[in-house]
């Protein structure tokens, strides 16, 4: 009997720990996790030439590592406010057009305003996981520009950013642009898709936690 | 002893109920969460006229509406390895020197490589919080490059990113120097501070379940 | 007619004269400048509200303090290609839309590729001076994100870059956006077109020397 | 007689027109251009592997293209502020730590405060021309980031910028750092050198012209 009660002891000890979390450390009876349902990502991207919209692939395909993630892949044109609203990681892909993203991404995401009427203090992107990636033609000639202000624009709606591949998200240089992406930058798309889904589950369940 | 051992499955359930907390909807019983234990948030800055170290403050203060959050504030040049390890947020502040972070928090940046061996694939800093404030005479001369380049140098050691204040970090406009840093900017320093937090408890607790 | 030969025999001297003029000490006789004509530069901006155009005529002013400056002031979607290449400076202004240079002025670098054909690499816009110029509601909230990345656009058109006002070009904080902007705003405009006209005025004397 | 006058009138204006030249309508009588002298620039870097300094080599080499060009090619640390101030052109090479420029480059820029008095509003290095080149072992993580930033911080000093190889600057990816660098990266770096002394040499030239 004495185990007994132990055991039952250590089983309560592991809710009731789970009581102190320690924002909320209110004296509340045992919380429980909420199961916080998949992950909706949406990719969306523009591309002239396609190698953006295959690197959009790769990071859908990443994504997909996390089974039972929701994937929008689509091109910024084509994206709604609500889908915007609903999704609970955004990641953004541009070709660089003179050291930038292109005026069709940075349309995408003036339409913010004009549009789906995100502004401040309200920020709806707020808390939401955002990433970029990006294809050019030249090693250095505006990829880090392009994925930097990507997630500038991205901070400016209080999201919260994550990389992976290159420092800043994942990369393709193209060269003259006829032959598909190198193996080794579909796979910083994937680790990227991938990631971006891990830091969005953990915020999910975290929030999930009634507290 | 039979019961024993059903209390010890029902234990043992939690763990395995918590195992399979997935990332799409199961169906499972309650998973139970694990105390994730309070957010250690390092705070550090340089400063030479006392501007940012009054920013530093104020972060400090909004790190602190959530009760039990455990704050290191120093200076730079005084964190060591085990200290960044530890923690489980980071916000560095700098003043702004030539449209730059200064050289002292660059070096700070760098030690990560020579004296921490903070390198890839490993990226000790990984998933820990990230986030920036700065002190500027004028108004536009640098805060954002400033702001923007410490958070590409947590991007670089994969951390996850986030501002507030203004929309790459909490900022201040000091002029000539002289005058006590205005209300707002300590504003969006302790709203930063706050958030940083948020998030950094939000990831922890979603890390803390039992999967 | 004796006179009228040493006149014209003089005239000639002084283009000749100007043939010799060394790149390093050739020790050769006084050379003579070719007139190389005005500066023409070309001001274009997009706006909303008005501001952005108030400080494009803010920059105009400042150009005119050199006398004899020819001046395009238009919107950036009526600048023709023909006017871009025949210009000797580019001056680009842009509110600030989430953290960046808003869609309309991308879409004017944009067209450099798509219709003007300004490509590697010719790169017609090079050895232009180039400088922009940004309004933005906030204090640091993208102003010098939108500065440096019109500056990245240029440069990768492989132009001359210079900023005057803040570090980074002009710059005015509207705010809610309802009132005229400041006159210190106005100021850093003038200052801006003042400079630029003088670095090409600069650089079209250098030119216009006979090598 | 009526030729005579016509002829002494063309010649005069030949004159006249220079002594109009638009920034300095003054009325003054015949100008002529001064022997401007070479070109003074200054190279300079830090290096820790060896491979900075390379690319610095080919910088120094490109600008030797322009006989009668004077080099000074040195370690950041070494650098004077009188060799500062002579300098027509400074070229600023740095290897990519943490995305950005290294510490010890940014503390060079520090100087310019602490040890030159370099400030506002004299700016004693205005109108100087300025450029970058950085070396990083991945292909897009941080070189950009560092070039665009030593432009900041040459924008910030008033001084003219200008790039050649990248969109940015001149650049190498030097991946696990044993090889010695590509031909394209040392030939970037020579593209960069000539760039940037033809440019101060125009600007030069331009200056000497007597208004």
């Amino acid at each position: 009997v004495m185990i007994m009660k132990d055991l039952a002891r250590a089983a309560a000890l592991v809710v009731v720990a789970g009581a102190v979390l320690p924002s909320a450390a209110t004296g509340q009876p045992a919380p429980g996790p909420v199961e916080p349902g998949p992950v909706r990502i949406l990719i969306t991207y523009s591309s002239r030439t396609g190698h953006t919209a295959a690197l959009a692939k790769a990071v859908e395909e990443g994504a997909l590592r996390h089974v039972g993630t929701l994937v929008t892949l689509k091109p910024v044109a084509e994206v709604s406010c609500a889908e915007l609203k609903v999704a609970d990681a955004l990641v953004v892909g541009s070709p660089v057009y003179w050291s930038n993203m292109s005026a069709e991404v940075k349309a995408f995401f003036d339409r913010f305003t004009t549009e789906c009427g995100f502004l401040p203090p309200a920020f709806p992107m707020r808390d939401k996981v955002g990433a970029a990636f990006v294809t050019g033609g030249e090693v250095s000639s505006g990829k880090e520009v392009a994925l930097l202000t990507i997630l500038a624009a991205m901070l400016g709606n209080r999201m919260i950013v994550v990389s992976e591949g290159q420092a800043l998200g994942a990369t393709a240089t193209t060269g003259d642009g006829k032959a598909p992406l190198a193996p080794e930058a579909l796979d910083e798309g994937r680790r990227l898709g991938a990631r971006v889904v891990a830091v969005a589950l953990d915020l999910k369940r975290g929030r999930a936690v009634i507290r």
